[in-house]
């Protein structure tokens, strides 16, 4: 999976690319056959809401061995080098849930503006891989998108508690108008094993998931080694502060059997 | 406008008829001219919510010519005749308004539950038509609904409170897994002027308008003379207790001179 000059260059003006059937039917299932067993954990990285719902896990490479695979999976850690040009480490690995019907969901806002205040990440030289591990539909809330609103970098924007997280740096109306009126909106759909690749400096935000379907997807944070952060003020889950460069492993790495323990 | 043999069959078998362009340009900005009027108007007709964001207005017979037209167009009343079966009278009238980045949404419910409790209709012989004044995207909150769902007529729901309008009766999870099993998600989307006319027991809901453009529709409950309402319980703006039938105007009624006062 090597990103070519047009993927590259889409990138670079969209701030995002969208690969659907990044991963195959096969590999998808690998890593479903894992929720219910990580939701089921009692760890402090699983999050869940007041409510009892579960919201997200985090750092899945600790229990789950599938997830430290993905971590690590070529078609996501090449393309970061390649985009971000240098080594990568995981700054962030989590599973964000929505549940049929719940109530999740995310006000305008950049990720980027969380790493740098949070946690002391000097340069916007990191991105999101998102992996679908259901169809994403107009229904159960897809990530909307202003392209091209990593161009402008980091933009004023005010802390907003939100439950079962740490705070979104959301991005005021009036902005969000502006970065509009220049880009439109997108929200990229389809199957299980689709993904994303956006920049961290995106505007972004989702609806609550209406369906009877849930909506699960991946998020691996890679931040380029260089660009290490500086304070970090979370727990490591939230931001790794082990800044060793990911190496890839095979292709078909979901797919080998299980080893003895998870890495 | 009459509907021809295939889609009362549509209407009949799937509970709905999309339209895109059912009005034109034209006509609606002559609707759209009124809005801020009336949206300063200081009425009980008039739904404001606590933060003091418009939520709707209702009757605009009283207070717009325009729209005294709109309900009686014949590009309405002639599709409810020949859904409904005979002359029909006008229920209920009202502008949904969802603001920009705006909070309001709809949990599922079929509008039907309402007006036989608290209307006393005695049968689901009533029907929406909505008709939108702005282009209704994938972002601005559009109605999504459940083919085929008015096949199964009143289902059971419960009363819910709604701030700024009468309860809506919510259908539960389970029933509405069930119901999307069967006939699945439709969301009907499409430029200023179109209009989807929607069976009383439709389960239908929608997510909030995340996006910088407003989402006003327009939604004329039509319901056949002979079934009117038997024990109102609301006030008249909600609920009319005129039972005349509707007389259709000319079909270019929108962009003739304003006469001097409105019906």
């Amino acid at each position: 999976m090597r990103l070519n000059d047009r993927e590259l260059a889409d990138f670079e003006r969209d701030g995002y690319l969208f690969i659907p059937n990044l991963f195959s039917a096969a590999e998808v299932e690998v890593l479903r056959a894992e929720l219910p067993r990580i939701f089921a954990l009692e760890r402090p990285e699983i999050l869940r809401a007041e409510t009892g719902e579960t919201r997200a896990s985090l750092a899945m490479e600790r229990y789950s061995e599938p997830f430290a695979r993905l971590r690590r999976h070529p078609r996501l850690v090449e393309p970061g080098r390649k985009i971000l040009g240098g080594e990568v480490y995981c700054h962030q690995y989590k599973i964000v849930v929505k549940d049929p019907f719940g109530a999740l969901d995310f006000p305008w806002h950049q990720d980027f503006a969380s790493w740098h205040a949070a946690d002391g990440m000097p340069e916007p030289l990191a991105m999101n891989y998102a992996v679908f591990l259901d169809e994403v539909t107009e229904f159960n809330g897809p990530i909307t998108f202003i392209p091209g609103s990593h161009r402008r970098g980091r933009r004023e924007a005010e802390a907003e508690p939100l439950p079962g997280a740490t705070p979104l740096y959301t991005l005021d109306t009036d902005m969000v108008r502006r970065l509009v009126a220049e880009g439109g909106l997108v929200a990229p759909k389809g199957p299980p094993g689709s993904g994303i690749f956006f920049h961290g400096c995106m505007a972004h935000a989702s609806a609550p998931n209406i369906s009877p379907w849930p909506r699960h997807i991946v998020y691996v944070t890679c931040n380029r080694v260089d660009n290490y952060i500086r304070k970090p003020t979370r727990p490591d889950y939230y931001a790794s502060q082990d800044f060793t460069a990911l190496e890839p492993l095979a292709d078909d790495c979901l797919l080998q059997p299980a080893t003895v323990a998870a890495e």
